[in-house]
């Protein structure tokens, strides 16, 4: 496929993709709730490094995109829950090839 | 293998992943570079509306994580040329799930 380099047509695909995954956060909000529901504070814990405002900015542009579904459950307190969504879930193959070559790029750039 | 959704030593190297290629510009020039060595206006005007600046910074970074070599040709005038580079080329298949996941999403969110 690379070997189709710069076709205009693949470039578009790869820039939809990138728009709606923008920034460092997105894909490791997705592969947090990849391992099941979670509420924001769970969420925050495991990306690590995220602060509350960023992270309920990226929750709400990932709604957007229809790959996060918040629930709210009316208990008390109300309880607020984020999940993956099966739109969410079809990303599964780029956080694979990113895991993969994150540990290549690792060994090779970082010295392990 | 995102079943394995939260491991932290996933979400390690999917976070180096990220820091290397953070922001939409990154891919789309080595996808571009993946065509073949290309001068900095040709880089430009495949990729699509990125400023010089921005792409003279993205190039700088793609550099220094060993994804693109750049070379000047002693010719007159000089003649400068950027490649992709055997590890920039291992990110083939974060480029193939993206294409693909980019025509899905363009097919699910912006109605085709």
């Amino acid at each position: 496929m690379i070997s189709q380099g710069g076709c205009p047509k693949t470039m578009l695909s790869i820039k939809d993709a990138l728009e709606a995954l923008e920034g460092k956060w997105k894909l490791l909000i997705l592969f947090s709730l990849a391992g099941g529901p979670k509420r924001f504070k769970e969420i925050s814990r495991e990306v690590g490094g995220i602060t509350d405002k960023t992270l309920s900015k990226e929750l709400k542009s990932l709604e957007t995109n229809q790959l996060v579904k918040r629930e709210v459950f009316d208990s008390f307190p109300p309880k607020v829950e984020y999940s993956i969504t099966a739109h969410g879930t079809s990303l599964e193959k780029v956080l694979d090839e990113l895991h993969f070559w994150g540990l290549l790029h690792r060994n090779k750039i970082m010295g392990k």
